[in-house]
């Protein structure tokens, strides 16, 4: 098992269902020997395509997931507070994890990512400007003049870009977004069903 | 456990999530001693409410919806197949529905709810006309003259116009859509959610 491909995390750092799932998907996976590639991308280019809105700028549908959050996130036994600043910036965040992707460092992007969660979602400290990933990326461990001229290099925006553009290529309409073996799963209500698709192989 | 008030149980005749949990709610109430008011309603009239869209009028959610929606029936082992006219028009549907309802025929009500989804969307027939629903209402045992002259009456596209309008002030913003004991949850994946809020009373 632990030789199949990793199980496909897409999510935005300012999606709050990005951010539960996020505290999941990881023990889920390795509860059947599995990895998780994660994959942030940008939420908002995708809406530009299907013509959405996001979610907490619905009428209705905001008020709901005001108890359906916290609810998930009790469930979870997982701290979630909403940020003051919401929805947030999350280009730099991006940009930062695929600079460690790219040097191999992938369980420092992680690192750096949950970090990023933790701050938005559980401190509300702000996330959004490179400043504060640079300072969020430092509490992992990451060396803060090198991510400093890597968030400012046209090579990243290029590298975003481009990650975005295959997201949208294959469907990722949402946030979190999750594939395992090429199945898709929306929503962090859908976690039950890809850990059954793990066990089981599929339906 | 009996006495409790019945699980509310919303949703919209052309929702295919709808019809999903319809086959699921009332086992689901059942095995916790509880009953299912079912509450049929017009999405369409909340979605010019939240400006928002049938799911599958969105591109690449509809690309989703058409891999989810087959995988959650097999999961339930109900047959599912998309009606060659959709979405269709519920109104008589649901006129014909609380019509039922407010002659204390709430197990016929349901039985006729039954076969209008099953028509819809394993038999793909027709269900929107008048003509349609009082077909599929004589298949459960209705009085088709009666039926025909309710479906004219002006108080009951009075009472329907109540019903949508109560639904909306009760933030009834989805189908399905699921209220245990003024708890609610949106969406057929949520249906084990339900199940263990009932189970535990919520957490």
């Amino acid at each position: 098992m632990s030789a199949a491909a990793p199980i496909e995390f897409y999510f935005d750092f300012s999606s709050p269902y990005g951010y539960l799932a996020s505290t999941q998907i990881d023990a889920l996976a390795e509860r059947h020997g599995r990895t998780v590639a994660w994959r942030p991308f940008l939420l908002g280019a995708v809406f530009q395509h299907t013509g959405s809105q996001p979610l907490l700028s619905i009428p209705m549908k905001n008020d709901y997931a005001m108890i359906d959050m916290p609810r998930m996130a009790r469930l979870y036994g997982v701290p979630i507070r909403m940020p003051s600043t919401f929805p947030f910036m999350a280009v730099p965040a991006c940009r930062a994890f695929y600079w460690l992707v790219d040097q191999d460092r992938e369980d420092t992007a992680k690192a750096f990512a949950r970090a990023i969660f933790k701050a938005a979602f559980v401190d509300d400290r702000p996330v959004a400007s490179p400043t504060n990933v640079v300072e969020i990326a430092g509490e992992v461990g990451v060396d803060g003049a090198a991510l400093v001229a890597a968030l400012k290099d046209p090579a990243m925006k290029t590298r975003l870009r481009e990650v975005v553009e295959a997201a949208i290529a294959s469907n990722v309409f949402g946030s979190p977004y999750i594939v395992v073996d090429g199945e898709p799963f929306w929503g962090a209500d859908h976690l039950p069903l890809v850990e059954k698709w793990i066990e089981t192989g599929g339906w």
